[in-house]
């Protein structure tokens, strides 16, 4: 292990400690740079194969980074001392897709039949975008990436089925095309764009009035760059309404030793 | 060398046999399928070292795959029986800017002091399109890729100097998308587009009027997409007006007994 990735493997483990002692709740955008930050699913063992293989025939919504044994809140593979029951900052848990509370700490609900998914999400990508010149229009503007619904079906797998949810950024073309070039190398988060440049033709009819997050201004000059969103298994989730779930709620990130640059494919 | 590309190289030297001996005098599109095509630029030696600077400042529109010695009309790396004198179908003469000649054979032209140039060409790229399952709309209209001279300046260098020129295809977007991943691969063959979706924002007010080759229709929920393009170093040419310049004649290539798909930087 290199310098560079020990260090980064400290601030990883050093928020996830903040956050294990109840000492940070909030949201992760900006904590560990460099460091991989996922999306968190735990679903009953029941489910957990449907969901995989969810995941395995979706995998540009739903890149999974990392899936638990059964009742074992450990992913060593993203950080050794890593505990999902305890290292983000908020929990949401959901019952027959009901939300009923957002912990700070989920030992109390952990069960010997839970399994956990860490889910890959843009923050890797937009960093790759941001160390290359391309600017992110959502960072820029400090709001929530605007999210959308569009008419595309994921590949449904037993009671997981849904339509695609897509991120979008505004860039010029040139911009755009060096985007789709430098995702490319990120399947494991993402990947390249699904869309770009004619958002009615996926069935977003107002790219002004987002599903999910918040609007941010499209330039003179510039197309709609669309990418699939890990908001798409939780949305596939929510429709599932499973009888019992935890995911982490929104922002509020796994922190992982992972190094962004390492999931690079080239 | 592996039966293939043996087979390959041969269809190549075929090819190049039946110039030599005059037999085939028309384009080369479809010849050696699988096989390099190259642009031909033929250049005294006191121009050379500046047209290959300007190459070399613009290697998106003017990537060279070789290069002669001063004088030689060979090319080995490309072919080892090459001649560049001999092997192409038809040629064009320039005196002072004015096309004065379209001989088949330029051997009765040879100077000592002569450069040859061998400069990519976007059929290797396309081939890579089609095979991937992308339409490439000039060829199943049959007709020449259309191509604009844009209001982007090559970077100069001596006397060589203009606008860059582009050749468009339109696409889906998801199939843009694609595109960009599979001629980014290409390098050595104009790579990623320059440009896609706003025409008018690199200076091409309408898309039905080409400056170079033919219009092909934009369907419905297409972008159209701009890769840069080899008549732009012919164009620079043509505008520097040089004493004495040889190319080939439009569409009638170099065959090379490279293959295309050891051009894949990936």
């Amino acid at each position: 292990m290199d310098g560079i990735s020990r260090v980064a493997a400290g601030n990883g483990r050093a928020e996830r400690l903040r956050m294990r002692q109840g000492l940070f709740t909030g949201p992760t955008s900006g904590l560990a740079p460099g460091n991989v930050q996922a999306n968190l699913v735990i679903l009953p063992k029941a489910l957990a194969h449907d969901f995989l293989r969810f995941a395995q025939a979706n995998p540009r919504p739903c890149p999974v980074l990392g899936v638990t044994e059964a009742g074992d809140p450990r992913l060593p593979a993203l950080g050794e001392d890593l505990d999902l029951r305890t290292d983000l900052p908020r929990y949401r848990v959901w019952r027959n897709g009901e939300l009923v509370e957002e912990p700070t700490d989920i030992s109390h609900l952990w069960r010997d039949d839970l399994v956990g998914f860490a889910i890959g999400c843009s923050f890797s990508f937009e960093e790759a975008l941001i160390e290359d010149g391309i600017e992110v229009r959502h960072i820029a503007c400090d709001t929530n990436v605007p999210m959308y619904r569009t008419n595309i079906d994921c590949v449904p797998a037993g009671v997981f089925h849904g339509k695609l949810v897509v991120s979008m950024r505004p860039m010029k073309p040139a911009d755009a095309i060096r985007a789709v070039q430098i995702t490319s190398r990120f399947p494991s988060v993402h990947g390249a764009p699904v869309h770009l440049g004619l958002p009615e033709q996926i069935g977003i009819t107002d790219i002004a009035k987002p599903d999910y997050g918040d609007a941010v201004p499209v330039h003179e000059g510039e197309l709609p760059v669309f990418w699939a969103c890990g908001v798409t298994p939780q949305a596939v989730i929510a429709q599932a309404k499973p009888a019992f779930c935890i995911t982490h709620a929104p922002g509020c990130m796994l922190i992982t030793d992972l190094r962004n640059t390492s999931l690079a494919a080239l």
